[in-house]
């Protein structure tokens, strides 16, 4: 099975990272290359990451630094290490970014320092990273046991690569999955992203517009809805794509099962607590250059909505115990993974 | 009260229809000359012209080649008009083009030949759009009765004007009304039309993606939701944009009143027997030239949805009795009206 080049969207060689810029996709696949943390946060900042592609630019941008700072003192790397945490903590407010640079600033303070300190750093941080590959391998298996043998899966936004995984796990077991993907406005993820990538993965997929949700859901378009999502709360809310609250509503109303792939969660109460970014409004008032309104026309865009747990037929956790592939080709450039 | 544009989108002038070409909104203000009835059908089929435009268009035809058509007598007459009743009925599915041809074609039957046929067939269709033109005011104002001062009113796609209208009224009546539009995709008539109509007519407007229906909703931003219709059956179901219904179904989980501007219903028993259009998928799959997708996706895009009358808080209908203004300055071009 080849992973699509979304499934891993950041990679490092040597001093240089690689992020797969998402808003060329499906022009182009294209790297920006990053060769310092400043520049990382400016990649999520506009979006040229996303999603699973911000988890990887974090963990990345602390390796590549601790790289650079060569045979720093465990003290000056952690300095270093707030400076980094506190830039990507500013960056978005959605995505969970003080967990992923706790999580790690964590780490470096467990170890404590030492002669080995760096090199356990490094190694400990890659060995994070190989366990979250399992892990997802682990959660897209999981989601394939719940679809059937003639399943028609809706879904939103884009979820990392992690569909098309789905869509070839299921045409391994010899069961015949349909995807469809709704548009997603405005970013269009669903038509750059997921349908993209699930067609190149062989796999049958129709684009909607957003508008359509209702519509294919009551003409039995669909036989359930699976997500992915940005940030869970302990009693299973989780903030998604904004888009992703009405369909649970919807796929309630119409008794399709809703699926969501979520991440695990340390932090926040419920989803009250998820904090909603909200997108400066030339994101939907512009495409390609384009103005698409009047000029003085205002406009409301929140990125995200939460949903709550009572509208999820069943949440597919990553399992810290997987043991999935680690290692399988991925498609693209072939450089060597970090 | 000025008129938007959009309120009366077709004129006739001597023998030139002048069709406002609606893809053209923001940017221009242009209208489309057409000659002829075939040209006339072209405009509907490529939705140059749309909704309420698509009315005027069909009447204005029959009256532009009654024109053109001179001292031909009635039997020549009216094999024309049942070639032209034919060209519109075959154009696009979900608006009721049977129903508008059917009572022109009733109404030239009605006069049934005499040497006058010609003349009292013109007055005939003239004095029918003019009375069309009462009633739209008599509905606007119907629509600014059930909106309090302070409201906040939620709208998808577009209904030719009449929104403007209604802001214009409430705004007489002293209440502040703010309205929010979907930007309609994926023709964005949201963004295009409405949201540049409503704020060319001093009206508080604010633009949100499709997918933020619920967010908003949950969020308490909307007070109500009030749409047009493209076309309605006897039980009060009716069609409109796709994506009205998931609203509809939306409002009616938060308990947020849906009121639906609708038009006579004469053929119909419900919202089963409603058409869908499919549209083309190259008009998901396609924004100014830009392929958004993979080349060989395909997309599924059916250009209505259809709305329960169960859902609907209060049917805002056309009333024959309507005695509104008849004759308000429009802005434009300032071209006589026919």
């Amino acid at each position: 099975m080849k992973e699509s080049v979304l499934f891993w969207p950041v990679r490092l060689e040597d001093k240089t990272l690689y992020i797969l810029d998402e808003t060329k996709i499906p022009e182009q696949i294209v790297y920006l290359k990053v060769r310092d943390y400043r520049q990382a946060v400016d990649a999520v900042v506009t979006m040229k990451t996303r999603a699973f592609g911000q988890f990887l630019t974090v963990v990345y941008a602390f390796i590549l630094e601790a790289r650079k700072a060569g045979r720093a003192s465990p003290e000056v790397l952690m300095l270093l290490f707030e400076k980094i945490a506190d830039a990507f903590n500013g960056s978005r407010p959605t995505f969970p970014f003080e967990e992923v640079t706790g999580m790690v600033l964590g780490m470096a303070r467990g170890i404590g320092g030492g002669p080995h300190f760096h090199a356990v750093l490094l190694r400990s941080l890659e060995g994070m990273l190989d366990g979250i590959r399992r892990q997802r391998y682990g959660r897209a298996e999981a989601a394939a046991r719940l679809l059937s043998n003639g399943e028609r899966v809706l879904t939103h936004c884009h979820v990392s690569g992690e569909m098309a995984l789905i869509g070839a796990i299921c045409r391994r077991q010899k069961k015949r999955v349909r995807f469809f993907a709704t548009e997603t406005r405005p970013y269009l993820q669903g038509a750059r992203l997921t349908a993209w990538e699930l067609k190149r993965a062989g796999c049958d997929v129709t684009l909607i517009p957003d508008n359509a949700v209702a519509k294919v859901m009551a003409d039995k378009k669909v036989s359930c809805v699976l997500v992915g999502s940005d940030r869970s709360a302990k009693n299973g809310d989780f903030a998604n794509k904004v888009g992703t609250y009405q369909i649970a509503l919807l796929a309630r109303h119409f008794n399709i099962p809703f699926y969501a792939l979520v991440q695990p969660s340390q932090r926040l109460a419920s989803g009250r607590d998820i904090p909603i970014e909200i997108r400066r409004d030339d994101e939907i008032l512009t495409f390609e250059g384009r103005r698409l309104g009047d000029k003085k026309l205002q406009a409301y865009y929140p990125g995200f909505d939460v949903v709550p747990s009572r509208l999820v037929t069943r949440h597919i956790a990553i399992d810290p115990t997987s043991r999935g592939p680690a290692c399988e080709d991925a498609e693209g450039d072939g450089r060597a993974r970090a």
